[in-house]
């Protein structure tokens, strides 16, 4: 029995971590709080610690600390900011949690080609507050002020995407520390290439698995010259996605174009101490010259109206534009607010746009019928929503009936030609999906993890499971 | 001697070619004429023929062809129309050709999420036509009329790839063969999804030494309401190139900014009977509403006339697009035309954009102090250019010399933070400068190459040496 529990969870050694403390002194920890802060992200998946806790200030002390992990076969689970949803930092088998906060640098803003460089550990908005004087920005936004390391290792995206794409489109190329230790760096400072295997992407999204990104170079975007915001409530849900649809398919910029369904402008309303109809809602975000910016308002409002939307509201003037943005970035504490005492399990799908109404009304219905709370949210310009089921983390059947709803959210998703997850990951919450969503090929890319990971130490159980 | 280079080319042996008859009848040929055709696509890359070629019509037939070559461990060529630029299907080691052009249905088109579904050989110019009456387009445009799975293979992109990006970006999902036969789907039709590796892009450029392409999930877009061109010369190339940069940071979404040097166009002046200035020349494209693209065209002409561009000439006539167009399209013809019986050597160098007025110069000083006849042309708004050398096929020292100097051209973009190839792909014509490019992270493209390709018949010689 002991034999094979050790089996199974390789201990991080007492070696190993003196060797570690001779090589970081004060910055190798071993302390409890600090190990349970490092193994519990901010979604409902329960605390798993690491054995230790390094905190890294460059590339080369995480190669060094990577090959040491190699030599006595420990795990390594790289750390940003612990915002991650589907428990990526989880120290399921133990081992020691590579902490990138210290590296935090800007390394080098090039405004003439519109990027940048900076260290893992950089979250969004220092980048952009460091960005301030230049006129440009970095528009991925998925609500917490995540790094941009872990942003990168998650594939993550937001309310902007639908106009500036993802982490995917946003990295130019990266500086990773693989299983063994060696440094690679990939891509290069040019906008395309076709220079060989794109290892830049094989590692945005890898979630740690296959290596611990250091450093990026990142995308940058002018800011535009005109901002506004709009807000328009819809009969039904139906109504409010075909506007995006059509938004959409005329080629509209919209830079954000976001759904909140009825249960959650309520639940905005009351948080927010707002006046808004409790409908389902869009929320918009235009970006272009002075022009564009009122022409596409006017073209939008006029495509919302024939569908039923009713008083489009649309606001210039930058403080008007941030009390309605803020009221959608407090939704999740705003969904939680309805019932103290909650947990709150947040979900993510994405499907193809078609089929977008029909996927969040057969879930919707759903919800219903299991008298579970769960306001809705979507980045609706790509398809991709959430529920937020809001909990008693004391009631287990609740919780039960909650996990069954995902899952059939989550299949249903699939077999409307979607993913398990637009931007959350995969980590060790949704691991069950991934065969679902991809069959034989998750065979390939556990060939790939098994290739540049041979002994499993990088974050072993998540995303491929070996 | 003889077992020596039998071992370095293994024969594709008559029991296998016997199979491979006996399976698809007269969709096999060894006819010399069809092999040859086979072997050499348009570049300066000598004719290395297949031992037979396979005319596939369906994955399933392909996943047989590459199972029963597996068995065989002969070489897997695929070929889509045999357009592209570095010897990607010269059969270096013998095997079997897989001429995928039979496979040419579009197999859906979904207008409300713009995408669509074809198979491999389909060319973009089919695809658009096939669209004509959906209001979108397929807008990666790489010059030649190229299949779709060979601009995956080759992450091809082109004149439009600064406003919609190249294969990359608009490829959502594809099935492909693996060395072993196996048939992978890769992605799904959601816009975004954070779940596993994305094998998507690790396919896409890598030029069939992975898998073979038989199908894609692409990205359309609609056709925009208005579309203007102009064209603006000037007194130096760094003068159009800071009208390019000043143009991309802020951020007016120009659908084509495209360089030719004085050399070209006084090419496409004899060429096409025109009567530009022979300077330094952009040609532009904007789409947008009609008062976006007037818009548009207002801002790059003030900007252009801040950097001493004169007459910005600017058409929203079709016919007179058409005709500004078809000159940029013909200026590889142009060039040549320039020496008769001459033979062309195409370049691609990608930089940042703001190394390229440099990069150019340096470059173009070189060409002069050599005395070789080498007209421009870039996708500027990239980063992206082209040298065509203009070479008598019969002079060995001036090909020799061509070498030379582009040699020097793809240091100097490395050097600058480049690339040496932004559309053109690795081919075996760039294989050298892989490694100069990559670094360690070749060796890993090499791990991934050996795990999914352990016998090496997946287009070998190409893209990484094994």
């Amino acid at each position: 029995m002991a034999a094979n529990a050790q089996a199974k969870r390789p201990p991080a050694n007492a070696a190993l971590i003196d060797e570690l403390r001779a090589f970081l002194g004060d910055r190798l920890s071993t302390v409890r709080a600090i190990r349970d802060r490092h193994g519990k992200d901010e979604s409902y998946h329960p605390t798993v610690a690491p054995d230790a806790v390094a905190f890294a200030e460059s590339t080369e002390e995480v190669a060094e600390i990577v090959k040491r992990c190699a030599a006595h076969r420990v795990p390594v689970v790289p750390f940003g900011t612990g915002t991650a949803l589907e428990g990526g930092i989880a120290a399921l088998h133990g081992g020691i949690c590579i902490d990138l906060s210290g590296m935090n640098q800007v390394l080098r803003v090039s405004a003439e080609d519109l990027d940048c460089a900076v260290q893992a550990g950089v979250t969004r908005k220092r980048l952009n507050e460091h960005l301030r004087d230049t006129g440009l920005f970095f528009p991925i936004d998925p609500g917490a002020d995540a790094s941009l390391g872990g942003m990168a290792a998650t594939r993550a995206s937001g309310t902007n995407a639908v106009r500036y794409g993802t982490m995917r489109e946003n990295v130019l190329g990266l500086t990773a520390v693989l299983a063994d230790g060696r440094i690679v760096r990939t891509g290069t400072r040019a906008r395309k290439s076709s220079a060989g295997y794109d290892l830049t992407r094989l590692l945005v999204g890898s979630e740690g698995t296959l290596g611990v990104i250091t450093e990026l170079t990142l995308r940058l975007h002018g800011i535009p010259e005109a901002m506004s915001a709009a807000v328009c409530p819809f009969p039904t849900v139906a109504d409010a996605v075909n506007t995006v649809i059509q938004t959409i398919q005329l080629g509209v910029p919209v830079a954000r174009i976001e759904l909140l369904d009825a249960t959650q402008m309520d639940a905005c309303n009351r948080y927010s101490k707002l006046n808004f109809a409790v409908l389902p809602t869009l929320f918009f975000e235009f970006h272009g010259t002075e022009r564009g910016v009122v022409e596409q308002a006017e073209l939008v409002g006029d495509i919302a109206a024939e569908f039923g939307g009713s008083e489009f509201q649309w606001e210039t003037r930058a403080e008007d534009r941030s009390k309605l943005w803020q009221a959608r970035h407090d939704a999740y504490y705003a969904a939680l607010a309805l019932r103290p005492g909650s947990q709150g399990m947040p979900t993510d799908v994405c499907v193809p746009i078609s089929r977008l109404a029909e996927c969040i009304e057969e879930t919707r219905a759903d919800v219903e019928r299991a008298g579970v709370l769960a306001p809705l949210v979507g980045h609706v310009g790509d398809g991709n929503f959430h529920l937020v089921y809001v909990l008693d983390p004391e009631n287990a059947a609740e919780i039960e009936r909650a996990e069954e709803l995902h899952e059939r959210m989550v299949l249903r998703a699939l077999a409307m030609g979607g993913t398990c997850t637009g931007e959350h990951g995969i980590g060790y919450g949704k691991l069950r999906f991934l065969e679902a969503e991809h069959g034989e090929a998750v065979a390939v890319m556990r060939q790939i993890k098994q290739a540049l990971d041979p002994l499993n130490i990088m974050n072993p159980g998540k995303v491929i499971r070996v």
